[in-house]
């Protein structure tokens, strides 16, 4: 599917391109009925007004879209801030907006952006988000998109993620060859790929060092992945399990903070009596006490890279130039603390 | 100073108003020639190309403009969240854009957003920032403007923030009434109003209570006041006066969480050898131990009242109806935990 050009609408009605454009902008020197026929013709080719917008802009709007999950959040503010870097580099300015993991809201937001007419997106999917139709319609429209960190590996676009699951099954592999053997996962909802992926790397380390996995070990924990989660399903592990478990690794830091509140307040001591391994490098993994293992993402560098490709991709097509869709895996690092 | 109008311009070349707009939008279809007496004229004029965006823009852009010091901030990212969510609300979408505390980048960011003809514009002052006439020019050119927490009181525009010099006289008051009587205080810039006001608070405080002043207890914490600020700042405060000092007050947590961090590192107990109160209640506040005393800023909420009120002038200016600005002095709250 293209979008309809000023052309076509022209020649449909034998007006000028001008003209069409004008109709289309409500400018006053266009007839009302000229306008209603390019309205009409607009409502009958079954487009959306937001596919106008994009098509008929007359130059570009030096304006990117960005739709993250939620911006209180140690990664993706860090992915913000290398976006805004590179932006401010190449002269864009960055429309944000928040999915708040809705997937309903990031459909919302995608036609938003289009009819503003932004020049290329980019989106880190919510954890809702199990039907692609919205991102499909940004790439039928020509208008560049580069996904990052919450992915779908199924469209065709730029995309810049992390290896998930070798960066678990590393951090997994760490924990056994400190001697663990009953290692918990707290891991995150179903749907989204690194949930997935963190979890697979997991299991495989289990698995190559002759540990049965073991389902009930594996917890959880899907209001939104935070410190509640942590600590709520700290309390239902000790119920479940005792003090027969030695370690825990978490899809993300937060969540092993909360554990670590948990223990704190009921006299369990980490590492001594459990070890924690973490995911995402929050800062304040690094202040706390005992410090916590985990893995760093380089969140602001897969903010800058996701832009760097946009605007590569934007330039292309301005100067018609076919373009190469990039897959760019960012390298993590383990960062090794008192918590493991 | 009120920006030039279409008709303006066309009545001094005798052309059309919509040619006008035509050349200064590059439209193909205006000769070279007409549209460089345009352009001669609006440089003769003295207006920069962007005042033009603002006043021949044809319809709302249902756009607003955010500019921040920084996204990585705890604060910000919330105060973020409110905007998007009021945004949200009101089906308006957000330029966000980051000054990195330069005055230069904060001026550049204004005209940017101004020649993008948004509808109104939220700021949050650099520390560098001591000159407003970039915030006059969105005043004058009619453009909404709310600034909130860094704020200048002098300009004529709606503003939100907190009342930081009572926030910081509680926090001090509180720590002398805990029997502390050597206190420091680990200040921001000298520039910020916030910074100034929190330390005016702590000086009152201490006369209020026949404290005197003593100014070799107050520690600058100019390097964008974050986490080493207060791991170096601590290491030279024992320095210079040994372990006479009872009490620190510092202008924000990430500050304190430093100072929490060296005195770790030291074998220093807090609160039983030294006192901690932090500002802001950053979330790592909640989860460290010992959870560190700080002040509560409502971040979220002022991002919601800030936006909520640029909407409101936005409609204002939309219906002709005179705009009454503002000024909203979000309550804070004090936050009582171990290190105090």
């Amino acid at each position: 599917m293209k979008t309809v050009t000023l052309k076509q609408i022209a020649e449909k009605l034998n007006i000028s391109v001008t003209t069409v454009s004008k109709a289309l902008k409500d400018y006053p020197d266009v007839s009302k009925t000229t306008r209603q026929r390019v309205l009409d013709l607009a409502q009958s080719l079954d487009y959306t007004p937001n596919s106008f917008a994009v098509s008929l802009r007359m130059q570009q709007s030096k304006t990117i879209g960005v739709i993250i999950p939620d911006t209180v959040h140690h990664f993706f503010s860090n992915v913000i801030k290398g976006i805004l870097k590179e932006a401010e580099k190449n002269d864009y300015m960055v429309i944000l907006m928040q999915s708040n993991e809705s997937f309903e809201l990031e459909k919302k937001q995608i036609d938003l952006l289009l009819s503003k007419g932004v020049d290329g997106i980019l989106v880190s999917l919510s954890n809702n988000t199990k039907k692609f139709d919205h991102l499909q319609k940004v790439i039928n429209y020509g208008v560049p998109l580069v996904l990052f960190d919450k992915i779908s590996k199924t469209l065709k676009c730029s995309k810049v993620f992390i290896d998930d699951r070798k960066a678990a099954y590393d951090a997994v592999t760490y924990l056994i060859n400190k001697g663990h053997k009953r290692i918990a996962h707290f891991r995150g909802d179903l749907n989204p790929q690194n949930s997935i992926d963190r979890f697979l790397g997991y299991k495989q380390a289990l698995l190559d060092n002759n540990i049965s996995f073991d389902p009930t070990l594996v917890y959880m924990c899907n209001n939104n992945a935070d410190f509640d989660d942590g600590y709520k399903n700290a309390e239902k592990l000790l119920k479940d399990h005792g003090n027969t478990v030695d370690a825990i690794f978490t899809i993300t830091d937060l969540i092993a903070i909360g554990i670590m509140k948990y223990f704190d307040d009921h006299g369990i001591r980490v590492p001594e009596d459990i070890a924690l391994f973490g995911f995402s490098n929050w800062f304040m993994s690094s202040v706390i006490s005992p410090g916590l293992s985990t893995v760093e993402q380089h969140a602001f560098q897969i903010g800058e890279e996701s832009a760097h490709i946009l605007f590569y991709e934007i330039k292309s097509k301005m100067n018609d130039t076919p373009i190469e869709h990039q897959t760019v895996v960012i390298p993590t690092e383990m960062i090794f603390r008192e918590s493991s």
